[in-house]
């Protein structure tokens, strides 16, 4: 089965062409001029069109346990939805329980996955025990296709990892050249704050900000460089929200330290003063770190431009309002911690280009060239290029909609973007050759998804 | 006329794959994954071997008028050094004299280059003289396919802009969307410099270093991105040498201004020992600004990989030992000030990739990609993709030489570089189409090399 | 003739202390615990008041030739102005018409001030004209007690300098110890950006703050401090007003630089919207550099805290509204530069005691005791302390009073600071032991006031 | 009784003059000039020596309880020791223990120090245990002029503190003005490092210094300031020795928040060359942070230049290297930490003088002046003043000695300076006008020392 898309706009991200795309089988068999003569079973007109490598958000959070319930999506759910908004690839977490080895939390989460996904997706493997044997079993999951390691510096009790603890996992890093990624929040110091909070009767979810302020995001962030100085490891920062941490990964980039950062649609388009809604309507903006003053918005905008922030990720974690979100009725502290977003990045981000804060072979570039080339997926996703995975969308910058849960296909009773108007649209995706989204309509099938072994990220020399 | 490059690794600056790359008449036709079966007249077998864009030199003088004499490279000599070394396109520069127009001055060097020149070529303006009748015809030179225009901040009397003719050009540029394109030091403070080392006796071409310090790079370089900020001028600083130069670059583009920067191979290899070699023999290393103390080249590779260093051109600017740096016996500020470098930037910057500096991916970055981003010739050039001009090179990585001026195809009587051994080798080069360099031998022919007409910078948001 | 203080709290730059003065002919004979006997003519009670070193205005031009004109006070006026307003010593500029010699100027200027001052005077040169003989001449000048050269990176055809004339008169500086002032705005940038404004027929007052952007302010202060750098001159920023210059001398003086600054109180309590009061009244705030948008105020008052701002000085250059500032109506360009303030400064700088910017003690260092130090004139004057001249104020800390010009005793016809409230008052002024403002009168007499020859600056190390 | 000292050259920190002293009791009663007729019971004439006020050493820890043992001076010893060093007043740490209260401590230091001191005295707190009733404690600290309580961000297990805990002191001091001082290094990250040595065997005194990098420090620094920004609590950083932690204090103190540092001649003098002595030898310097590589001391002797180190304490705390020292043989991580040094840091400052790193003032402002202020003394200490407490130091600045255990009174048995030749020495001491130091004898007697009590740090506005 092969075909081809005809008369589109080719974007990378370095540039953009006129160029006709082949698809055979689940790859991309080549490219060639307008015109060039090709035979395809299938052709597509894409004329007036984008076509850009399909979407890759590297970082979920699909039925991830939590307490005694779990995030809303299923991989299911969560990998259709993703199709839905351009994104053919997702990379999730496998979470370690204390006192469990990372080799059977990865079988555990491959079990959850397998057979259950409509696009490609990856694994990050969350570290909660750092220990002798967890530290041994970091070289098997890398040869297990798994190489990004993530730590919390919050969540004391959960998932907290002490600086010793981080230590040691990235002299492991920078023996393996795996990539530790980081919660950069000084978690210690915030629950400090938010036993305060509580204990003076401020339950609301607006104190969910404002007991973790950006500053205490900004010395996590400035710490994990320095650790990462000092053992020599790559350093990802997840879920960039603050101008205080977007600075210290400037400064350390500037002196060419392998820091690399991301932030979130949420972080770029909502601010505090969505916390702070009436009633307890901002619970369904309770995430971590939390959504910032509105003055935020424009440094990380820079940022995108600056790559300073090199990738925008969702950090897609959705837990319903009703039931789950609602655990926290009078006690922010017990609100489950999470947006859904995998659906609208693609769109969101183009806004961007929309409104001239980035061009559209930067938005290629953040989501889906630099994760793939962050997450050693490129050549085979992030690029329209032969011998590519064919997960191409074709898509169309001039097409309106209105982001609402009411169409939204996440498994989630909210949109953070209700209401949202937004220029341009997923027309056609492809994930692996197979056309999943065409005709406003879900063409894929479970299990089509495969599970994609990483290499070590790319940037580094 | 058709080619087909099989089993190479294509190499573009977000990454590398295989895939077999089809030429044909001008321009790339198709990449394809290797085996899908695709005709051609020829094929040639690149197993082992990179296959890159054309390398992209954006800063030459060819046959550039000086005293009563000239560089000694013509448009022929020079262009053909450049394909020799993988370089397939030049930017020259085309020199106002005080007094005269601007558009006949682009005539004048259409005329030098016209049907002489053995690769493509595109023309920067330089601006001697800032007038109304100047700035209005900064729109004909746009028309005309040149939007960047170069200014001094040195050589008064010669081609020194104040500080409000600079402003004045900027704020044009910024209405057009022009590049202004500066020459970073503060010449009005080194000529005093100059003038008393020459009072004191001091003659020798160490003190075209000595007399040039670091700080009045520095601080010219600063002086030109407030400028630039005060009118929202795009600005590339060329030839960046020192360290403080390079950090205000930094400083700058951390904050999202349009700011861009070049070195120089003789800034990454060199240094001011060079300078003070004995006898006259430093005269050969004179340019300006001048080779600096060795401890700012690694600040200088820093920035190549932070990208605060965006591109590598030569400055090629050739004068002959006998006769024309003899010029300066005695008087170092008489020595044309210049160094050749055309031919073997391309592999002198794969030493960056030999020694880990950069990724290879990054190395073609820098020689080809950036430069077509920059000066507005992408996707026609600086990539390897289905309608480009198929300016091609396949390059043999393993392959050793040694640079010296008995091998090298440069008209000048010596090489900078002379007896370095360099690990890489141009094999193959096609120029639009046409296999200009193959099996050690030059294939192409005087006026093959078209004029590029160039758009605006591309990392304009 | 002895005078004992009694009961007042002395305050100096480290600290304040209950302590009795007594001066003793012109000088400060001895401190003593309160209590200790001893013997004086008088005996003034200073209970519930401050004892405070008098006023040093380290910048003020009186009489100073502008145009056909001058500066409205004379140094009969302008001393004794300042005597009422707790200043007991000005330095003021002597300044070097183009073609004449520095110590005709001061000759000049001695002839000027000589028997017609109310207090102490010491004199800054401005060089207008960098040549072998001007260089020369600083030694004489230094010899003369005039080891401060004042510099102009503004006003381009009248005091203008090169950075050339800079960097030779920096040589000079740093070979004698000499401190550089300078006026730093680039004023060639600034004389494009007039021209253009007032060629669009923008002719109102405000323009003269919208064609001096505060960015051409950091520059200037940039490149000075860098010409400072590559010579090793000590240098000293006047009348700085924007942030950006700020973050240049923060810098510098980070990294340990001989560099200073000082400010002015109309950048601290005016700013540009006075620049833009309705029909001709802005003109009353013409000087250079403008007046600043207000959020410049807060980065200066910090400077005054960590000490990136050492002094602050008034810049005293008073032209009636009438007549004199009248000469612009249509054409800001022709507005003569300049505003009153000498007697103000002391009661101005002690608002910031009030509103809890700045300590007293900080306030005496200030307004007095760095000016000494830093021009070469402590302990003679500076501070209470036994051996140095009886200049001394006793300030009551809690009396009120309205700035107006009906009350001022600058010879010009406006306040720029017209109705403020401000809390504290001069309440007794010695100059060298004679009481000269005591009982809300003035017992000074002209020609009291005698040159100070100055040493070189303190700070250097 | 009452002396007159005689024209010596008092100096200040802001400046020296001639002038005689006359002290009365306990405290100086008058300055006068020279000649100014002074009655007295004695007269000393001080001429060629300077005046000056007694030094403050912020940072002692004498009798300091220490595993079984405790440091080697006794408040008796030490006291002394500092009297013969110009020393004439120390601030002591009263260390909580775990468990016990701040008051019972506070009684225990009094009693060990009451009636044992031959100068003046005070404490800080050292809060082990941070809980709701210490915190309230504070309070009653204060009361009792203690308001200053110093934290470690090292020593886990012992003395550390976390975030949270920091967080809740400095919330408290924000409320009450009293003062943090930080020991910050990342303890916990160390201790990683350091039992990684010890079992790789490697267990010589040089790795103390190696695993407890530099970054470290300028990580916790940087920490204690996020935490006081966010609390707004001062903060002092005791015993800096990195390069990186200064930077980390400069950018703070550029923006004006309340933060401060001392250094310690240690780290001015002393370099990691001299903790890899042969043998054990290195165990002599073992003290946190770690000695430095030497090219920290030119940014240290900077940082005191720039008032950003404002502050030189000397951390005494002697173990002798018999029994005490040589705990740690073979096992670096048992070695006591801390070196002597109360007896020479005002001789070992004024080589900054000498060698023209400090003006004469800096240096008295070091040692004395600032430590007054910044620790609530001052004008009573710190100062040459009437009113002031009567310790003075006399001193030859043209004598030299050579420090050595063997004529060193403090009572360890090696001194970290063996064999130093010192220009400069006091000469006389008065405390609280008792001679206590003159004629290369001792004079005073123990228990002249008086504990005194404190009130808030001057600095902050």
């Amino acid at each position: 089965m092969s075909t081809l898309i005809r008369n589109g706009l080719v974007i990378n991200a370095t540039g953009s062409h006129a160029a006709d795309v082949l698809i055979s089988g689940e790859h991309i068999a080549a490219l060639v001029t307008p015109g060039f003569e090709v035979q395809a079973d299938e052709v597509i007109d894409a004329a007036g069109k984008y076509v850009i490598p399909g979407g890759i958000d590297a970082h979920t959070h699909m039925e991830m346990p939590f307490g005694g319930t779990q995030s809303a999506d299923t991989f299911e759910t969560g990998t259709t939805a993703a199709a839905w908004g351009g994104t053919t690839t997702i990379v999730d977490f496998a979470v370690q329980p204390k006192g469990s080895s990372l080799l059977s939390t990865l079988d555990k989460w491959h079990s959850k996955a397998d057979g259950n996904c409509a696009v490609d997706y990856g694994f990050h493997m969350i570290i909660s025990d750092v220990n002798d044997e967890s530290l041994k079993e970091m070289d098997s999951c890398i040869a297990a296709g798994v190489n990004s390691f993530k730590m919390f510096m919050a969540y004391p009790g959960v998932f907290y990892a002490t600086d010793g603890e981080i230590l040691r996992a990235m002299q492991k890093a920078r023996e393996t050249g795996a990539t530790i990624m980081m919660h950069a929040e000084n978690g210690i110091a915030i629950d400090q704050l938010v036993a305060q909070a509580l204990a003076s009767g401020l339950g609301d979810p607006v104190q969910h900000g404002l007991t973790r302020p950006p500053e205490l995001e900004g010395e996590a962030t400035s710490r994990a460089i320095q650790l990462a100085k000092v053992t020599g490891s790559p350093l990802y920062i997840v879920h960039l929200s603050a101008a205080q941490a977007l600075d210290a990964v400037t400064a350390a980039r500037d002196t060419g330290q392998n820091v690399f950062a991301e932030t979130c649609p949420q972080y770029l388009y909502l601010s505090l003063e969505d916390l702070a809604r009436p009633g307890f309507e901002g619970a369904k903006f309770v995430a971590s770190p939390p959504l910032r003053p509105k003055e935020h918005q424009s440094s990380l905008w820079r940022g995108l431009r600056t790559n300073d922030l090199s990738v925008v990720s969702t950090d897609h974690c959705p837990f319903c309002f009703k039931d789950q979100k609602q655990l926290g009725v009078g006690d922010f502290s017990k609100i489950p911690n999470g947006m859904p977003g995998v659906e609208h990045r693609v769109d969101l981000l183009h806004q961007g280009v929309v409104k001239g804060e980035i061009t559209r072979e930067r938005w290629v570039e953040i989501v889906s060239t630099t994760p793939a080339r962050m997450f050693g997926m490129y050549p085979r996703k992030g690029v329209i290029a032969p011998g590519a995975d064919a997960d191409v969308v074709i898509y169309d910058p001039t097409a309106s909609q209105t982001i609402s849960a009411e169409t939204h296909h996440m498994a989630v009773d909210y949109s953070a973007y209700e209401g949202f108007e937004v220029t341009g649209r997923v027309d056609t995706v492809f994930s692996r050759g197979r056309k999943v989204i065409a005709d406003g309509a879900y063409h894929g099938s479970t299990g089509h998804g495969r599970f994609v072994s990483r290499d070590l990220n790319q940037y580094l020399v």
